[in-house]
């Protein structure tokens, strides 16, 4: 029996896509009968008809490439379900290509929004499975999503060169790590690569404490203190304000949140301190030998699904079992880090502050 | 209440050693009031008295250093529990120097062998706490030990830069892959690596089964194949020989596992095949994100079981949570990779032969 | 006869500076009869006397090593010839110490503000030699300073990262790399890292044109632009600025020079355009082998000039051979890129644009 | 005028091979009306007319790779020139495709072997220019081929890897480094990796010598040493060995020469010695920033040539500049290491033995 599948990566781009791509496509070629289209730009493709029949050929060579071979697109769930004609519309589009592919299955690669409009379409009858990747892992039901260990290689890299600089120089740095809504990216390059304060959303900090910490190492002759902050970290204040007040506030000053505590750090302390953002390049690249295995793990146990007939699913990493989760219950939950998470007492323990 | 703790790092040197080390000392002052003393090399420092107290500064800066700062050595327990008196001195000069500092626990850090003698210390009545590390994962009782994932990543790196050579010559490389007993880094970075073929000591292979994979790539123009061979990779006959015989075969055949399959693939299949050893560089720099985290972790625990009187036993990796295994339950005991692991399942699933 | 040999690093850290250190020590050590003094923070240290006589061992090991063991401080030339008391007490407090030590040489590293100060405490009779530093290589009389290559490599992985996201998401991405007064690291790391638009502070570039690119590349099917923009690149309406009111117009848009770019193409010509700063990461972290070669170069002709009694000199590049100018003639005058160098001409061979 | 350039890679593969080919393919697009046919596995390709029309597309995002997309081959020149009817045939054979596809120009890039035949075929009067490329850097003409900064920076991770279990272990590590008849690549990385004995061909060592710095510093308590060995490195009995009995001791001995060293060590002087064979991984994954950019100014300095009409020679860089040499003048001319060359008495000046 042959079984065409359709398959798009949806979001900001992450490493591990086209692994993950790879992994379905090599494993459904070797179950069963497969024809794989592949649908550009995420769900915009799938809206607008923009597709292409790959061949097998076009699966080889890509396991280490960034990014994604399909483009992607960051169409956000909250327009897909928008009142109002234009957006019946996108649904209707979207069950009409689907449709006219005479699709068997759509296979959607992506985080938190990818994952509503996959349980959006699984509702409205479309077989569809997601993957689900981001750098932030933040995305509830599996342990780790792909991409966020290759993240955490490149943030933590980035802290050990930055530790090179604010030795040197006896300064502060505060260096923003990727991560809005969660702060696991944070956490872990944070403790990776040696930080002396964590800052993240979970955690609300007061910039006393951060400024005592640094006073207590100067004290000690360390000179300089590495401070991971989260893009989403904030401080007690911040975190008491409705999220519409924090984001005009932020917007006036025009501060990124790492910018926020050096300026803060240096007007109410007086202390040197520089802030660095490292920006894009915490998702770009080739995935690390991690990811490229957990991708490629998520792939084929979502060719076995098909095989199976089981969808409206999507995959998980539980402990160290592949599994999945009904989309219902997992699609669009956050996943932040919890307060007393064994990472975060870890951290406490060395004596890591996170500003509380 | 004072405790004085010992800390020594024993078998091959691994990345995460120094981080583990560290987090052991971190955690310990900053819990209780701890003294460290580092014992050299391995047990030879504790046999032979050679040790050094340590500063809180000594344990400064040293996470993302390769190596062991106390240095290591191979002694293996074969000869600790040796029958004569040569071997009676040595358990009991052990004794005699945990006694005379004073040691209120004493910390290994090391793999099967390590943990043997831990056990033995143990069952002698002193208060040890193992830390499993090996970048060969091989250690019952956890699911990963830590090295083992940079071990990965360089292995990784190592089959990404032949595939270059491989694919622009047309040419059969096979590339060996530390693991005597074990295969799971040939598994792992096989995998990340996109090889053609896996070969591991569990899973006994035919020569004849790789060279249909050579040819039958040969036929659909792809002119390369890559094989990952584990060090202790050994073809069906050699699997059904007794370990002695195996041995001098090797020997006298000068062979390396990969040069062998390299040879033989080249004498009777009559294509260009040629093999690299990256040896030693697998085990060698910088722990990765991932280790140092795992590392960290590892010895935090170890430090929170010193502030509880929990003795006798190895921290352990399981699925998430950090825990621990009694020693006289986990000592000594190799973990092979499972012929039906979801790992071997995910390889075959993407079209990756085994050889068998 | 025994030769006392200070050493001191200033300005902002660089890779290679370590290896320099080592470079100087190990050939002074095997050439004649040296005592090393390190001078801390720069020339802060030698102004407050803080220094410490160094062993042989305290150079071992520092050859992979980022930033400075001396540390180091950005004490402008401009203060320290600065007219009124304060100043001639600067370089008088300087000359003290070098007597007071009984110094027969001072070794500096650093880029056009610490020749500056060099030369200054040449003519007043010092014995000094100055090493050239700096990631931008914007130092006249050497072909190339240390710690350029290693920034070429960071800043060339950077923009290798961003090309995922640009080429996933077909998008203009702005990336901006250091350089305020010279244009060096981003024309080599542009050409490197396959920019398809590099904007320099010597050429002073058009938006219009800029937007010409991104189109045509539109037209082309290319969905997306990298752009590799130099932090001192300026338009041609601010390149006929006075300094003075194109840093005020700069300081009064809060803009960096990529985002600059990336908000006018996303006004003018309605592309979506996103920036990157990567920023200090550009200066840490170990040194790259080119770069521990010219470092160890450097350092070794430095010893050689101490041992031949040449002074008032800085080692410099010329072609493939290891030489000196005269402090006098090379002191502090910048190094900008030729806008007909033939790097600036092979990228424009190739169809990079420098939007002019 | 339209001009149609063949191309080819021949001999090892090395980093840098597609930036250099696409560097030609864009300049040329650019300066004028330009086909580029791609040979295929060198020599191997325009002997058997295994060539295809390449496209403008097919020289874009291959800036990055290793390898080369147009495969190669090492047919060696030896056999070109053979004596007999087979060989002229050969010859023959290239001029007949060179005719067919109405060429204007070929451009050959490889080694020694490549420039040989490259030369060859230019007295026979077709319109060749040679690219020097090979990590060996021995061409003689050029200050440096393309791959060899490249295989530097590999070379030199290796070494500090083995670094980490040499000072862990306190062992002596033998290296061995790319490079059979020059020491280029051992020189430069043994030096960037802080190795203690560097052996090279050029300069035959004797054992006792490498023991004696050994033994040196085991006496200052630095329990390990670091040789870098070339491939190509011999003691002085068998330097004075003619070609064909060394070879054939080696054969007999089935050592590498790292091998042969950790041997003799380990036999005559009584110290724990290892060897690592990092072998082909030195040659293989993307090019440096450096690398990307000399490939890429050969490659549009080749097609300036073909627009200004000058073929029988070869690129080069002297110095800064891109440049060129006649072909008969440098094809198949190696280029050893002077032994008083800069690098060599920089290495001895910081105390590096060659074992001399």
């Amino acid at each position: 029996m042959k079984r065409r599948i359709g398959i798009l990566t949806s979001g900001g781009d992450c490493p591990g896509l086209n692994a993950a791509i790879r992994g379905v496509a090599r494993a459904a070629y070797e179950m069963f009968d497969a024809e794989i289209i592949g649908i550009h730009d995420g769900y915009r493709g799938l809206i607008d008809g923009d597709y292409s029949e790959m061949t097998r050929g076009q699966f080889s060579g890509i396991l280490t490439l960034g990014g994604t071979i399909l483009g992607t697109n960051r169409t956000p769930f909250r327009d897909m379900r928008k009142i109002g004609e234009d957006n019946v519309d996108k649904v209707a589009a979207m069950k009409k290509t689907y449709k006219e592919l005479k699709l068997d299955c759509l296979i959607t690669l992506g985080g938190n929004g990818t994952h509503k409009t996959a349980n959006l379409l699984s509702e409205e009858g479309l077989n569809v499975i997601g993957l689900p990747k981001t750098i932030d892992n933040d995305l509830y039901g599996t342990d780790f999503t792909f991409g966020f260990h290759t993240a955490n290689d490149i943030a933590t890299d980035v802290i050990d060169r930055i530790h090179t600089t604010a030795a040197s120089h006896g300064r502060v740095m505060a260096i923003e790590i990727m991560g809005n809504k969660a702060g696991w990216l944070t956490l872990y390059s944070g403790v990776a690569g040696g930080a002396d304060v964590i800052l993240i959303p979970e955690i609300p900090y007061s910039i006393e404490k951060v400024a005592e910490v640094v006073q207590r190492r100067a004290e000690n002759n360390k000179g300089f203190t590495i401070i991971a902050v989260a893009e989403g970290a904030m401080d007690k204040e911040e975190a008491r304000m409705k999220k519409k007040d924090r984001e005009s506030k932020r917007a006036a000053e025009h501060f990124s949140s790492s910018a926020y505590v050096a300026r803060r750090l240096q007007e109410e302390v007086g202390v040197e301190a520089r802030n660095v953002v490292p920006g894009h390049i915490q998702r770009g690249g080739t995935p690390s030998a991690f990811d490229r295995v957990l991708s490629t793990e998520f792939g084929v146990h979502a060719a076995e699904l098909i095989r199976d007939g089981i969808f409206g699913v999507s995959v998980a990493l539980k402990g160290n079992d592949i599994s999945h989760n009904p989309l219902k219950d997992v699609a669009g939950i956050p996943k932040p880090v919890p307060v007393d998470h064994h990472m975060v007492q870890t951290a406490r323990r060395i004596g890591i502050s996170f500003g509380d």
